[in-house]
């Protein structure tokens, strides 16, 4: 990463992280402030870099916008880059009481700390904040950006949740194919990052065709994201992922690979109909898996994806410092398993 | 009520209404979006006026904004009407999950029905279609009025989950004096109530100073309303109610009366503090509190929030038809124990 900008950008995008939650730091509601204020990672146990996570939406967001604009200015666009990241982690704490997940980070979840009950309303007080992020791009943008940014939050929120309705209903279903994986990762990680790109680049002055490339790279980088998060889920090396290998099968995930190889209807879709798979097993179903096409179909969808993201990416033609970092992050984020 | 605007205004907003929520209406997201419409009171068992509410929040928004113009023009408001709705209809979704509510309005509630995992992600998206149909007043307004009607809306919702915080909190405290009821429900009742009349009356054209009687008038009806509903929940006739009689002191609700009452530290304060009350001592230990103030304080309460109620929305001044229907709308509100 260029060490020009990141420096620069990640402590300003967690100062105005801090701003915005703070707006629910009063006496009576403290203890409430307190659970946002833990789960962004900045304070209780285990707080610090670890926990805060890695605010790749939000330096989307600045990078495209600065990268957009004739000056390269980004400071402006700091509240759409806090509405993002508050909006991802609202998600985050809704996610992990549906998902039953004790863990989050490293860390105790939220739900697990205070309760079902609390960390709905949790949840609830971080997108109430994303949403007034986003209005306070009214002290440096025209009206009508401001509520042209809006929407695009908005549909993007639209869109999470019926991915996340996918996701759940998906749990149930045994008839899935590879074609209903696509609408489930384009609402659950796509929509946010394609948001976040065309926010910025909204911003950043970007004409409607500029705009749609930037969001479209958004959209790819994050199909590319999530398909090779699917194979590091079956086949990544622990010591490189930080999580057990082959995890994603001990917890019957359909990722795009269970997607493809159960679409062969061979030895790995009947060992699938049997139930869940055990840990003994996992190393052997996982090469059953990857002789089954699960690997070849889903590294060339990342291929696909990757090409798709660098082309718009190329299109919307990022400049300046920023441009080039956007372009250092992007092969960073797509060059995981490459 | 007026026979001219409420058979107008009602199929209005529900039509809104319905507009907004059918953004979700795709085929491969069908089931949650029946999940909203059920709630919605538009479809299933049950379905209809009964299950729809009374659209208190849509109508104050339409009745303010009609009354603070000049043309008494109230169509071009319907939008942030809907808004109002679907943000308190998100808040009830979550609500009864928090609450372990097995009914609401007499049929099943959400997560009753679906799991309190897809629940959440319905009340979820209620709340992202009222952030979309706030932003979708662009069309007939200016695009500042729309920023600020949406920065009402949110800091009301940031007021909401920070009552929903104090609610729940208050359930496990025991040292709660009367002086804790008011940033409680005025977080879960009134601060919505004001927002519907403030950003009525900015669509209308008020200027600061109306806005702020009409943002006034809102809170202190909130406030009236819900110390005459807990009053009626433990002295109301059931025939008028509909709820069976005493039903807070059963629930254990720290509601005004309560509260007052224990700040006698009297024979009711003694009781309360051996446990639940039960069904066989739920009439005498209502007569008890009355005795001990908790009906004088809590109909005080209300007498002084009614006249400020009242003062504010003469300040407010609302005129024409639309004005005449406010006051007959208040007064209906605010008679219910009178």
């Amino acid at each position: 990463m260029s060490d020009l900008l990141t420096p620069t950008l990640l402590p300003a995008i967690e100062a105005e992280l801090q701003r915005q939650v703070a707006r629910l730091d009063a006496p009576r509601t403290r203890p409430y402030y307190e659970m946002l204020t833990y789960h962004m990672g900045w304070t209780g146990e285990g707080a610090g870099p670890e926990a805060t996570g890695k605010r790749i939406r939000p330096l989307l967001v600045l990078l495209c916008g600065a990268a957009a604009s004739p000056t390269g200015e980004w400071q402006s666009a700091l509240p759409a880059a806090a509405a993002v990241e508050l909006l991802h982690n609202f998600s985050l704490i809704h996610d992990d009481i549906q998902d039953n997940s004790d863990k989050r980070r490293g860390r105790p979840t939220v739900w697990m700390k205070w309760g079902i009950a609390q960390a709905i309303n949790a949840g609830d007080g971080l997108f109430v904040m994303s949403n007034l992020a986003i209005t306070d791009l009214i002290a440096a943008h025209p009206a009508e950006s401001v509520v042209r940014a809006a929407q695009i939050l908005h549909n993007t929120s639209l869109e999470l949740t019926r991915g996340q309705y996918l996701d759940m209903s998906y749990q149930q279903r045994q008839d899935l194919g590879v074609e209903d994986y696509w609408p489930m990762i384009g609402g659950k990680t796509a929509a946010l990052l394609a948001g976040c790109c065309q926010i910025g680049a909204l911003l950043g002055g970007a004409d409607e065709a500029a705009q749609e490339a930037y969001r479209s790279f958004g959209n790819y980088l994050g199909l590319a994201f999530q398909v090779q998060d699917d194979i590091l889920g079956i086949w990544g090396d622990e010591a490189v992922t930080g999580k057990s290998a082959a995890s994603d099968l001990l917890e019957g995930k359909k990722s795009l690979p269970v997607l493809a190889g159960l679409a062969k209807k061979g030895k790995f879709a009947q060992r699938w109909a049997q139930g869940p798979v055990k840990l003994d097993e996992v190393r052997e179903i996982a090469t059953l898996l990857a002789s089954e096409n699960g690997y070849a179909a889903a590294h060339e969808a990342a291929k696909q994806m990757t090409d798709m993201a660098l082309n718009n990416l190329r299109e919307a033609d990022p400049q300046g410092e920023a441009g080039q970092t956007l372009h250092e992050l992007a092969a960073r984020l797509l060059g995981r398993t490459m």
